[in-house]
């Protein structure tokens, strides 16, 4: 089904709105109360090549940033996630889960550790705001916690490292994976981090400045025409393959980061204090209800997935697919799923059934889809 | 500019969408991680005309509920807004401000008392669920936080009651405004409240079965088909008449309540103690920066505002119309604005741009437009 998006203030634009528009943008989604872009003119087999390929520009300004300041900082998101934060380093990007006090994952932000005393939260879409604001009132904290008006920008593709060191000079080159620096642009510092939700190498850099959007935007299309680059958006085909989850999408706050595949971002046994450990402790001990999963299934190629597709083992329901899409890369339709607890090992045939009764003999892989150990189940579906 | 929501399992379907889908929606927004329809066949101006004749159904299931429950339930609440609730009754809807520490808005929920220790909190687009969870937390309350899957259906317009007392029965006709029962809908109880986002009588009923989502909408539908009954939302040149300020849209978490003509909700001298208490005292006394306020406007009829138009006193500018459209019944152009100190009387002379540079000769009203104050105004622009 086709609706516009009726846009009022309350959907808020990023510094880079206008700019996408210019390009004639044909469709967004709404995170974090603002604007993503997701679609141009091309297909999303059409962009999936392109990010492989080239270089792409993307308006990511919907990732906000919850920035948390004050003697307390640190320990105050050390209660927020159960990742030891305790060894990050300034200038480091950490992948985080955040969790309730009965363990269940409410966002999985990218922290940015700018000072020991000042933190950003890149987040998915939830009030993360509310959530930090609120246990500091509750807690008596010593910190301030604010949403700055930051719109990051993405360059992502294999050209991207090339183009940004044209833009902001040979430092990029320096830049470690999840790692970022403060960097100039036209007699500003912003904050250029190595990152980005895809699989291909690529930058964020996190605007600070309104006014800048444009001239930021301009200077990257005008160094990035040699290489092609395209206006582009997290790709759903490239997403899945990397098997990058979303929040929302493939996770809710009716799950845990056990579930998701987060385990190595848990640090249960660390001498840390958490909201939800104990409950991540005892699933952990007693083993996960569900667990995330890739799935392959045939038939025909499939547009994305915009209700869960359900999944069956003989009668019984087993599981859905969240995000799902045809792969032409792989040749095959691809899905993350969530999967009880019996039916998630790798190789499991199951039944994928789409909408209300198109049903595709599918298998269970390893996520990220290219890992060696799903080869003979491609092969053999 | 009009593109396409591209939807996914992040964007919540609600109870009702299914049925918005067969009536062949054409323009959706999204409130509270959830799809609102905003528009089907007719112009915003046959559906003002309509909702004020007839009778209209609309997918409200964006607004979400926060259920507070627990020995604690009203103090959790009363910590969270201005407004005094100790004489709240159950069976009773109240209209609150929630405040941060600072005395700001983050959410203006209707409140519903289902029990002295049971309370729903209607929430507007922002993440109430977390904001009060965490405060719990912090604060070690005994209360449970949860978001029940409810979605609300209203039946808004003239024909409303009739409409209602078919399906619910004749205990509708005893529900006074901003009052709410458990009724019947096969074999199920269902609360209905009088309420509702329009200047017209109407109804909301919190629907808690997804499954009955389809047979309460047709049972609606095959009722009012008689009253000429039609798929709706809520209306912009109904609301901004109104004045029934949106929040996202005509304040954020920048303003206070008292910016926001919510004076009336915020009982600032009750021996009771809130969020941001000693904030909204000191405003109070200080006076308010700014203010909430109706402007009128010149000109050709003016589409809706989907990015803030400024206002000018001469050349200093004074504030911004934030939801504004033209009002065919009042035959002028209408916004709700917030206007600095000083400009903000009634009658004040401004000049109102659209985009860049399309001038307005505008004055100030009251909200709502149809108070008597106004027409001498109304008369002379």
């Amino acid at each position: 089904m086709i609706a516009d998006l009726q846009m009022s203030r309350r959907i808020r634009r990023t510094h880079f709105t206008s700019c996408v528009e210019e390009l004639g943008v044909s469709g967004f989604t709404v995170v974090n109360h603002t604007l993503l872009p997701k679609s141009f003119s091309n297909s999303v087999e059409e962009d999936f090549y392109h990010l492989r390929n080239d270089v792409q520009i993307w308006d990511v300004g919907c990732q906000r940033q919850v920035e948390i300041e004050g003697p307390d900082a640190m320990s105050l998101v050390q209660m927020m996630t159960p990742r030891n934060i305790a060894n990050a380093q300034v200038g480091q990007c950490l992948y985080l889960a955040l969790t309730t006090d009965k363990g269940k994952i409410i966002n999985d932000p990218v922290m940015l550790k700018l000072s020991d005393e000042k933190i950003w939260l890149s987040i998915a879409d939830s009030d993360i705001f509310l959530w930090a604001k609120a246990l500091a009132i509750g807690l008596g904290l010593k910190v301030t916690v604010k949403e700055p008006d930051v719109s990051p920008l993405a360059v992502q593709g294999p050209a991207a490292k090339d183009l940004m060191v044209e833009i902001f000079g040979k430092q990029v080159e320096e830049l470690g994976f999840f790692r970022f620096k403060s960097l100039d642009f036209e007699s500003t510092k912003q904050i250029v981090a190595r990152s980005g939700y895809s699989s291909q190498n690529g930058y964020e850099i996190y605007l600070d400045n309104r006014d800048l959007g444009k001239n930021l935007w301009d200077a990257i299309w005008a160094g990035g025409e040699k290489y092609n680059i395209r206006p582009g958006a997290p790709n759903l085909i490239d997403r899945i393959e990397a098997g990058l989850i979303s929040f929302g999408n493939d996770m809710t706050s009716e799950n845990t980061p056990l579930e998701c595949g987060m385990e190595k971002y848990c640090s249960l046994t660390d001498n840390i204090d958490f909201l939800g450990k104990e409950y991540l402790i005892e699933e952990k001990r007693t083993g996960s209800r569900r667990q995330i999963r890739g799935v392959i299934f045939s038939g025909k190629s499939q547009g994305p997935c915009t209700v869960p597709w359900q999944l069956y083992d003989g009668s019984t329901n087993v599981g859905q697919i969240t995000s799902g899409i045809f792969n032409p890369s792989l040749g095959v339709n691809t899905g993350i799923a969530l999967i009880e607890k019996g039916h998630w090992n790798l190789g499991q045939r199951i039944n994928v059934v789409i909408g209300k009764g198109d049903i595709r003999r599918g298998q269970v892989c390893f996520l990220p889809f290219t890992v060696p150990e799903n080869r003979e189940i491609m092969m053999s579906l």
